[in-house]
């Protein structure tokens, strides 16, 4: 059976020491972060995820979610009293608003914690991580009315929340949503249509489930323009909060899906549901975005839960199982055979996960800290910078995220041989579950086209210069340090070879898109590598400090770290290549001769 | 539902267009495969795996098998009768000696057969597939009584064969092997012991089954140089080969997998079963290897074969689904949206499996026709450069096509969304069939150590100086040929970063051992995608000719392969440099550092 441990000391080690998470104490929020305080969270919310999460996340795959002839869906044994143990650390609420019962912290601490749940229990931590996501659209878009009624109780974990755009024709392209919103007398709507893969949809772990919806309002818009957002509730409620009758939404069925079978994934029916517009008519995508956005960085983060937990089982058993001796001499010649660990080939696979997770953690935290000082500041130009970045990163957290993630729960379970294979080890469900995080909220080619055509191009390539001028910062400050050699030219050569790849756009795709279309996809995973390789830059530079202060352990680190510069990064060129290759061959073929 | 086509066209233009098939007519077996037959042959096949495997790939993997409380294990529905349509067929001795029932024919042949029946249905395909691994031991190493009395009802199908190989402690291991072999005065010998991961070990669709076991003969010495072969029937038979009595064997358990559910993978419990010696005691370890070698090839048969079958259905979605508007502009202006077709990244993604899909088969058939000569040649040179070509390619085709068709199915799988991760669609299923040839028959980071560890230095380099002199060759009489260029180029470009990583090697691996392990498996993949290139160079340059001809539809398969060298080939240069990183970073760490 497989184990996880909350790798605490390393998130710690990322925010203070090489983010300096204490140089925004004079923001609101962080300065109730200490150190201190944000360990003693961490800690709590690592217990909760090891004792209540991880327990049950073979056995709720096993079990999975089971709808009843009247519609009620029944969540694996157990995850109802581990979801009561999650929101009791008040832990959905942690960076919500103290007005509404929040804790008002900084969301790079629910971002760390949100790895630890996902990490030991997927399915399961699912539930809380779309209710922060319907909680940060409504925060940004809701009335004051739909925040007083419906944030304390999500916040609390009383309520949990879903996200419903996917219809049966439509995922990506939201524009074709048919879901009809019919506007009544006393300015609420009536829901009609259908929606699928509605995670959490129905389940019994709450008295009330809060729906955001995107719907069409009767002669709206065609397209994109015509969609509006709304907030519909499982269960009806007075203005005290008691519920009162049934709402006219209801589960249709659950998906069987390749995994997170502990997630009821929905077919929703909406027959007239009782529904509230959220936000403005027909501005409805724009609302849904922020809670996108909100989930996206999300779903990167499970990625890395995946590849982190997939990693310690895969090492656990490299260090136990026996097989073969090492290329150099038996390193336990008294045993029948060394530990699989003594194998250059299980090492160099060990290191890859080991050393892509710390610097996706980086890359997730950094990008988390930049976020939360865009909320927070009082300076524009610092909420800007935020903005573009987090506009930047996130397709990247995304998609390259998820995509190495999956790569990495593929090769944890090779570690095993055919044990890998097998259900009751456990390693084919961490493959299984990682998968559903390269498709949903935006399939990666999504992102990759989002980043391509959307972010790189907004105000003039604003963002991207920005994050070149960071780099290059970097790279000056760092020449004349001791030890950072190793460091400094792979993540030139692969900024280098980002700045190609981003002239090679600009020259080519603004009169020929599919240029950018067949391009975007090898550029994400560069852009991805570069900043990825930035981490390490930055993760270098610190333990080097603390080599300098006589701290321990910190080889360790800086051999990862040369690691990935060594035999990660030189990828960036090959994917430069792809992408100058342009998309003449990409789309020479007649669609019948495929 | 998923559907499949056999690509019948595709191997008859790789065997008689590219390969000159018929240029071997002179030899043995050759001299009855006219493309008519051949043809013939194919287009049989390819409606039994169309037609009577293909509707049962899902209903096997959702019912999966059964072991009853009295041991026996009961297949999917259908399976019994489907795999009767097959044996009936012939194919299972398609390739064996007629004077044991088989046709004689080349083993290419059956290689192109169990594609299709691969593709079509995996779990299924097996239960022949390891038949005729079972088949080639025996002739190889068996007694002539025991070819007598197995041989004839293996080949027509009526028996089917099995390999056991693995115990709960050992699996790339073999020299831990505890099953014990007693001998008995009468010749014979008492086996007893655990074996696990036995493919087809216990099934319902035969009167009898064939375990070819290594076990250790009392007394003999330790590790892999005290393991013998045996034959150890399910049912014990007469002279005549009439069924007598059960063997002392059983099935303990059916594996809980995570994909291929419609084979049965057994715990099989040797309790004193009579069996006899294969070939000469203590050399059991060569004899399974022929078998191995046979199974390795088949197992990179199935790893095309999954991400051919996901590639159609990719196709058949992408061009019916709808969603979003092509770059340039609408295509289907009077539609909703345009057809998935019209994406430059989705093109991308199918282009780059067909391009695999391709050179994979091409690089199959090549080795599968070189085996052939040289098993049937009366030219003792060229035997060896095919029993060289063999050993060299086997864990290329083995570990590349297995990895790259993984990689291809769950590729395949993205273009749906979300739907490719819900069971009903069928894709999901291909990833969960796809993964386990990553991993059985020698998990695939053992391939890249037998390839860099054995089959590089053997004879002096001979195999992979031929394989150099050939690409050489070619590139030298394909120099002024209009149209060549944009293969070459790439072609030679690999071949010269495949010289460089052998060189550094040579350099770096002899003294320090952990070098060559360090870079095994980047060392297989960037030989893999040179040996693919290759392929690709052949084919354009008969495209070429066939274009010359006035032939239509060749601009096709040109543009396919310019796709692969212009995309996929510049990895070759990020293979060489993780592999000239060597292994210091690799091993760096003290084991409790992971």
């Amino acid at each position: 059976m497989p184990s996880y441990r909350a790798p605490v000391e390393e998130t710690l080690f990322l925010l203070f020491d090489v983010l300096g998470f204490e140089r925004h104490a004079n923001l609101p929020g962080f300065s109730e972060a200490s150190r201190d305080v944000v360990e003693a969270i961490l800690a709590e919310a690592a217990r909760v995820a090891e004792k209540s999460f991880q327990p049950l996340n073979r056995s709720g795959d096993l079990q999975g979610c089971e709808r009843l002839a009247n519609g009620d869906v029944v969540t694996p044994n157990g995850f109802k009293e581990a979801y009561k143990a999650f929101v009791e650390g008040g832990w959905i609420g942690l960076a919500a608003d103290p007005e509404y019962g929040g804790q008002g912290l900084p969301h790079t601490i629910t971002a760390a914690i949100n790895e630890y749940a996902s990490s030991a229990n997927m399915a399961l931590a699912m539930y809380p991580g779309l209710t922060q996501g319907a909680i940060a659209a409504l925060v940004l878009h809701g009335s004051d009315e739909q925040k007083r009624a419906y944030l304390p109780n999500m916040i609390t974990g009383k309520w949990t929340g879903t996200m419903n755009l996917t219809e049966p024709h439509c995922g990506t392209d939201l524009g074709l949503i048919k879901t009809k919103a019919v506007p009544q007398p006393d300015g609420s709507y009536k829901i009609t249509g259908q929606k699928i893969f509605i995670s959490a949809g129905e389940h019994d772990m709450t008295e009330n489930i809060v729906h955001l919806v995107l719907a069409r309002i009767e002669g709206a818009p065609e397209g994109t323009k015509g969609i509006s957002l709304f907030v519909a509730p499982k269960m009806l409620f007075d203005e005290n909060g008691a519920l009162t009758t049934r709402n006219a939404v209801s589960c249709g069925a659950v998906e069987h899906k390749m995994g997170i079978h502990g997630n009821s994934t929905c077919v929703m029916h909406y027959d007239g549901a009782t529904a509230g517009l959220v936000g403005e008519e027909h501005r409805g995508l724009a609302a849904m975005f922020t809670m996108m956005n909100e989930a996206r960085l999300g779903v990167g983060i499970q990625g890395l839960s995946q590849s982190e937990v997939a990693y310690q089982n895969a090492v656990a058993y490299a260090r136990e199982r026996r097989q073969g001796r090492a290329l150099t001499g038996p390193k336990d010649a008294d045993k029948p055979a060394d530990a699989l660990m003594v194998h250059p080939d299980v090492r160099r696979t060990l290191m890859s996960i080991k050393a892509f997770n710390e610097a996706a953690r980086a890359l997730i935290l950094w990008t988390a800290v930049r976020g939360d000082v865009g909320r927070v500041s009082e300076d524009e130009k610092e909420r800007q910078a935020a903005d573009d970045h987090m506009g930047l990163m996130t397709p990247i957290i995304k998609g390259v995220i998820t995509d190495l993630g999956f790569d990495n729960t593929v090769k944890a379970q090779q570690m095993f041989g055919g044990h890998g294979y097998i259900a009751e080890w456990g390693m084919e469900q961490f493959v299984r579950d990682a998968r559903i995080a390269m498709i949903y909220e935006g399939a990666n080619g999504v992102q990759a086209m989002d980043l391509v055509g959307r972010k790189l191009p907004r105000h003039g390539g604003r963002a991207i210069m920005a994050f070149f001028k960071e780099v290059d910062g970097f790279l000056r400050d760092n020449a004349e340090v001791e030890g950072m050699k190793p460091f400094l030219e792979p993540l030139k050569k692969a900024r280098e070879d980002l700045q190609k790849a981003t002239m090679w756009f600009m020259a080519n795709a603004m009169g020929k898109p599919d240029n950018a279309g067949a391009g975007a996809v090898d550029y994400m995973h560069l852009f991805g590598l570069t900043a990825l390789g930035y981490m390490w830059a930055m993760m270098a530079r610190t333990a080097l400090d603390k080599k300098a202060d006589g701290a321990d352990g910190v080889d360790v680190r800086l051999a990862t770290g040369r690691f990935f510069m060594e035999r990660m990064m030189p990828e960036t060129a090959a994917r430069l290549a792809a992408i100058s290759a342009g998309s003449e061959a990409v789309m020479a073929l007649p669609e019948e001769a495929f």
